[in-house]
C-alpha cells in the first residue's frame, strides 16, 4: 500500500489551493468540537460557519464551497436541519464530508438516522475504527464515541463503504487509511495525543470540507486534510508534553504549515 | 478623527471599573464563541452567565448589570428566547450589546429576525464591516461569518446606524472606528491573527457588555473594551507565532491588565 | 476536620483505576463547560460522550460506568432529556453526579427542575457554596454562576444535603469540603484562578463522574477527583501566570499526573 505525507508535492499543492481561495465551509456539528473546529479552519485559510441558525440551513450549503457534517451536533439541532443541510449541498453540487460520530455505538435511532443522510451522497466520510466498521454493517461496538478497534481492523470495511457509497472514506488511527475503494492509501505519523483532545477528530472532518472546497478531487482532499494533520500533530508533540499544550500546538502548528 | 488607545487615562479608569464592581454581565451566544466570550469576561473581572436555560431568559436580564445578544445563538435556542432576553433588558433598564453575527450573508429570514431586536433599543452594536454595512441597508455581502470589506469601508454605515437607533456603533477590523452618531473615534492596533481565533469578535461584544454593567456611558464602555482588547492582542502578538497560542495569549493578557 | 491530598495513597489509587479501566462516562452539560470537560476526562484516562443526541439519552446512561448532570446543559436540551439520563441511570444503577449549577441565583422555574432531579438519587451532587446553600434550603443568592459566599459557610449545608439525600456532596471553594452526612473531609489547595475559567467547577463535575465509573465508592471518588484537581491546579499556577495559560496548564497537568 502506497504511503503518503506532508512531504509529497501533491499534497502540498492542495493544501496550498485553501491559503490561496479562502473558501467558505460551512459545518453542522456537536458543539464539544466545535470551537476547535473552527480554529482548524481558520488555521489552514478557511472560512468557516458553524451551525443551523434559522435559515441558514437552507442557504449556507449553496453558498459555501463545502460543507461537513458531523451527526453529533444532533444534540442540540433537529433532524430536519440536518437534513436539510445535506440535501441542500447535494442538490447545489456542494462537496460534502459525513462524519457519523459514535454509529454504533448502541443507539439505534441515532444510528439509522445517520444511514439516512448516504442518500445525499456525501463526497467524503470520515470517522474511527469502531464507526466505519459499524456503519459497513460490521458487528465492533464503540465505547461511545471512542473506538475500541485498531485502524488497520478497518481497511476492509472502508473498502466497501466505499464502493456502496461512491465516497471515498478514511479511517483515523495509529495509521490513517483512505481510500475511494480502488485506490487505498496509508498516512503514517501523527500523535497519539490526538485521541485524547476532544474533537480532534471532528476538526478532521471539518478541515477535509476545506480542501474540498479548494477544488481538490475526494480522494486528494482526504490525503491533504490527513497528512497536513499527521505533519502539524507530529510538530505539536514534539513540543509538548500534556494535552493542554498538545492541542493548543496542533492549531499552532497548522496556521504555520503554509509559512 | 481622534484616536484613542490603552495609554489613555479614561479608557484605563473605565476597564478599572469592571474589577472593582465584578458585575453580572447575561448573554445569548453561539456554542463557538460561548466559551472564549465567558473566559475573555471573567480575566477582565467580570461574572458570566450564558444561555437560554429554563426562566434565565425571563430573570437573569433584569438582575446582570449588562447584557449582550449574539444573535448566531440562534443556531442552539429559540427565537422567542432572544426576544424575551432583549424586551427584559430594555424593560429593567439593562443596558444591552447587539452582535448581528452573519447578517447580510444570504439567510434573509434570519436578518429579518436580527433587524426585529432593534426595536428593543441595544446600547452598543457591534460587528465587522460586512455586518454592519449590511445592518445599514447596503449591499456588501459577506462570506458566512466573515467579513469581504474592510472596517474604514463601513464608516458611513456605522453613522447611519447610530443616527436611525441611537446606539453607539463600532466596527471592527485594521482600525476599528467608535461612533455614536456625532462623534467617532479610532482605535488602532490589535494583531490581524485575531480574524483567525474563532469568537474573539464575539468575545469584544461580551466585553462591551461587561463594560456597560460597569457603570460606562456606552460610548465609552465600547472605547474601552476595544481599547483594551486591541492592547492585549498586541502583548499577545508579540510573544507568539501560530494562532493556536495567540488566543490563549490573548486571555491571559486580558487577565493581567489590570495588574 | 481531617484533611486529604494528592499525596494520600488511596487517593493515588483511586485516582490510578481511572486511568486502568478507562471507563466510558457519559453527560449531559452545558456547551460553555462542554469541551473543557470532555478534555478533563480524557486528560485523566476516561472516554467521554457528551449530548443529548436522538436516543443516547436512552441508551448512553445504561452502557456508561458513571454520568453526570449539568443543569445548565437545559440551555440546548429539553428537561425531557435530563429527567431520562438521571432516570436511566439510577434504573442500570449507573451512578452519577448532579452539578445543580446557578441554583438559587433567581430563576425559580429553573430551580425547581434541578430538584426534581433528586428523586434518582444521585451519588455526588457538587456545587459552589451559593448554589449549595440554596439547594440546601438557604436564602444565600449567587450572582449568576458565580458564588457570593465561601465554602467554608456551605459546610453546615452540604452536611444537611448528605443527610436529606444519600449523596456525598462536595463544595468547591478556597477549601473544598465533601461530606456523606457522617464524615467530612477538607481539600486544601488548588488555585484562586479556577474560579477564572469558565467550567472549571463543571469539570470537576465529570471528573467525579469518572471517579465513580471506575468503581470507586462515592465518598472516595469525590475525593479523588477534587484532590487530583487542587495537585493539578496547583502546579499549573506555578509556572503560568494569566489566567489563559492557566487554563491549559490544568488539563496539561492533569494528563501529566498518572505518569
Amino acid at each position: 500500500m502506497q504511503e503518503i505525507s506532508w512531504q509529497d508535492e501533491h499534497i502540498r499543492k492542495g493544501f496550498a489551493a485553501i491559503g490561496q481561495t479562502s473558501p467558505f465551509v460551512y459545518g453542522l456539528t456537536n458543539y464539544i468540537a466545535a470551537n476547535l473546529s473552527a480554529n482548524v479552519l481558520l488555521a489552514v485559510g478557511a472560512g468557516p460557519a458553524i451551525g443551523a441558525a434559522s435559515d441558514w440551513t437552507r442557504t449556507f450549503p449553496a453558498g459555501a464551497g463545502g460543507v461537513w457534517i458531523n451527526t453529533a451536533g444532533l444534540m442540540s439541532s433537529s433532524e430536519e436541519s440536518f437534513t436539510e443541510v445535506a440535501r441542500t449541498a447535494q442538490a447545489a453540487g456542494t462537496p460534502w464530508v459525513l462524519d457519523p460520530v459514535a454509529v454504533g455505538a448502541g443507539a439505534a435511532e441515532y444510528d439509522a438516522f445517520v444511514k439516512s443522510l448516504l442518500q445525499y451522497r456525501p463526497s467524503i466520510i470520515r470517522g474511527n475504527a469502531s464507526e466505519l466498521i459499524a456503519l459497513g454493517g460490521g458487528a465492533a461496538l464503540g465505547k461511545g464515541v471512542e473506538t475500541t478497534a485498531s485502524s488497520s481492523d478497518a481497511v476492509g470495511a472502508i473498502v466497501e463503504i466505499a464502493k456502496a457509497t461512491g465516497a471515498v472514506v478514511a479511517v483515523s488511527g495509529p495509521v490513517d487509511y483512505i481510500t475511494d475503494g480502488t485506490t487505498t492509501v496509508a498516512v503514517p505519523g501523527g500523535d497519539a495525543r490526538l485521541t485524547r483532545v476532544t474533537g480532534a477528530g471532528c476538526s478532521l472532518g471539518a478541515f477535509a470540507a476545506a480542501a474540498l472546497a479548494a477544488g481538490n478531487e475526494p480522494l486528494l482532499a482526504a490525503q491533504v486534510a490527513h497528512a497536513a494533520y499527521a505533519a502539524a500533530a507530529e510538530r505539536a508533540g514534539a513540543r509538548t508534553k500534556g494535552t493542554g499544550e498538545f492541542a493548543v500546538a496542533l492549531v499552532d502548528e497548522l496556521s504555520l504549515l503554509s509559512a
